[in-house]
């Protein structure tokens, strides 16, 4: 052992590594040097796609090649599209979400993957390429399937963000639909060694391949305590809303929220392991998301109002300050999709930060691999 | 945070958390309080599963319920079978393996577990039950498919280990292959957070469920620095064979090895993260393999006797001993199985420890978040 063991429940505090990707701090949210709320007034989605995979921000002869690149990568093969037409069913009349649906598709890409098992540099860039513009496809797909309707092809003339929306829904979304949907991915793309991205380089460091850690990676991302929570969220808004009736009654919210306390309910959307006087994504998500509902009418407003109530109660009498999730599950609502699909969309943004950070971990890897403090039986004897 | 920041790299030496069902020391290795090679010696693999799962030694009636229960869950879904039927066309004219399509089709099984989204205690035990009822129908039906045979119907009448066996070559094991079969699965079914444990750890810590942590764990596990070794090991050994010919010449041997040192090339099977002076598993695998071996013909104990005289040059000249991966190698590949499936066949047994893991994980949850240093480049701005 290189050092004196260190037990820290969840990890809580431990460095477990070194990052050139991203640096979380109270403070700031930086990927490469460049300022959350910078890249999200002033970067398309690709341009920060391309910052976290290549390591630098693309010149736009670069960029135009690298969103060429993706554009022609949208196709699935027809291995995974055969396993889609199975997923209204498994969805609607199994026990599946569509987060399980997307593991097993990833997974399956990886069968047909030609570069599948080279943990070269240049082939894992190669493989986040095709990964990154091919989960849109995946998404879309399973909601087309989900919904009862044909697939709708791949665009070749839209960003990744409108594609994405486009492929869900059949049609193009309007161009403030796809600025909403373009900065959430940016806000969602990285966040150094949260759980799913520490799964994925868990996995990567056992020079396992790119496609086996981010199928991982996307079974982590799944849980209520990580990304699950913008569904997570946005249910509970839905639930209070049921509770207390179409109009915002502050009195009725209060109690709402009491009642939760006293149940030790933990509501979702709040508090976050690194962050404790709130998360830097979630005030630039949330202005985005109420103008999209101002946009939209009352309805979402109201929505965005109920939001916000929680949101003064759980700082006021817990301290406790939403993280980007909380806006996300309004925001995303308010654009029409459906909740079993925020997650989804998280991974089509995520996926560039695990992609970075397996190449990360391939480039210079160390087998990560701790040790646990026994705490069960003395020892004794099979026959006695 | 609650403990000062620390670092080291890959957590060597870390304490990630407690665990009442493995402690690995220098000097033993043991199962909820029983050492290995009592396990080994005394316990068939359905006993340590049984032990593993539920916490304790059954009695002979809970045995039966037990055995009983897994040979009723060894079926898989149609839907599973029919993405088998692609096994041969993904691995022989694609870029997939076996430890692959074996993770795909555990993170299939899932959409169909009516328990998938259930985390409690008893949904979680009886998940684990059928994942490990039913993952060697996977892996012989992968074989069958791969061999181009029809698939071969699970048995009611073998144990685990003959049924596995079985499954994948279609004729009934020796009670001396069996034995050994069973002896390999005791000595792989645990060993507290390695890798693949871990990763699964770290996917149940966010909420996630049981078989996408255990699909995360099979793409963990398939790295060669972890699972992949067993096979890595004897493409060594016959990368040996081929270069110095069909009889052991030590001269050769050494002159081989010498120059892998000069390469400084990484010899799989060799040294563990934990054990220092040896891993435990290997002299018992490595005693039962040779006996197969000697068994089976002086073909293969030739081969022992190249892996010996490979590993006293190891422990001479390095000063590092092999681990269980390493005797694993030889004794499948005298049992006649094919590599690639050697790591499939390890999961075919940590499964049991997987599924102990995660529902320790469960029933006494913390989010596993590390942090991480950042190193990236200094603060800067998009524009400019």
């Amino acid at each position: 052992m290189t050092s004196a063991p260190t037990h820290a429940k969840g990890l809580e505090g431990v460095i477990a590594g070194e990052t050139e990707i991203c640096n979380v701090e109270q403070s700031a949210l930086i990927y490469r040097g460049y300022e959350i709320a910078d890249l999200a007034e002033n970067a398309s989605f690709e341009e920060v796609a391309y910052l976290l995979l290549v390591g630098k921000k693309p010149t736009p002869e670069e960029l135009k090649v690298f969103q060429s690149e993706l554009v022609s990568e949208r196709k699935i093969p027809e291995l995974v599209q055969s396993f889609l037409k199975q997923s209204g069913d498994l969805v609607n009349n199994h026990a599946a979400v569509p987060m399980d649906i997307l593991r097993t598709a990833v997974s399956m890409l990886g069968h047909l993957d030609a570069q599948c098992q080279d943990n070269s540099a240049d082939a894992n860039l190669h493989k986040s390429k095709r990964l990154l513009a091919k989960i849109p496809t995946i998404i879309g797909h399973m909601q087309n399937n989900i919904d009862g309707r044909d697939f709708v092809a791949p665009t070749e003339d839209l960003s990744h963000s409108a594609n994405l929306l486009y492929m869900m829904t059949g049609e193009k979304p309007s161009p403030e639909a796809e600025k909403v949907m373009d900065v959430s991915l940016v806000l969602y793309a990285e966040h150094d060694y949260n759980a799913s991205t520490f799964t994925s380089r868990v996995i990567a460091g056992t020079l396992s391949d790119m496609h086996g850690a981010v199928t991982g990676a996307i079974a982590a991302l799944k849980g209520p305590l990580h990304g699950g929570a913008n569904e997570a969220a946005m249910d509970m808004l839905a639930e209070i809303r049921k509770d207390i009736g179409p109009e915002n009654d502050n009195a009725k919210i209060l109690d709402w929220m009491h009642q939760a306390f006293e149940d030790k309910r933990k509501l979702m959307g709040f508090g976050h392991r690194v962050y404790k006087n709130g998360d830097h994504r979630a005030p630039i998500l949330h202005a985005l998301g109420r103008k999209a509902a101002e946009a939209r009418g009352p309805e979402f407003v109201r929505l965005f109002e109920l939001g916000e109530e929680v949101q003064r109660i759980m700082e006021t009498e817990k301290n406790i300050y939403p993280n980007v999730d909380f806006p996300c599950g309004m925001t995303y609502f308010t654009m029409g999709i459906p909740v079993p699909q925020y997650t989804p969309i998280f991974v089509a943004s995520r996926i560039t930060g695990w992609c970075a950070h397996i190449m990360e971990q391939h480039a210079n890897n160390r087998l990560i691999r701790p040790r646990a403090a026994y705490v069960g039986p003395e020892t004794r004897n099979w026959n006695g």
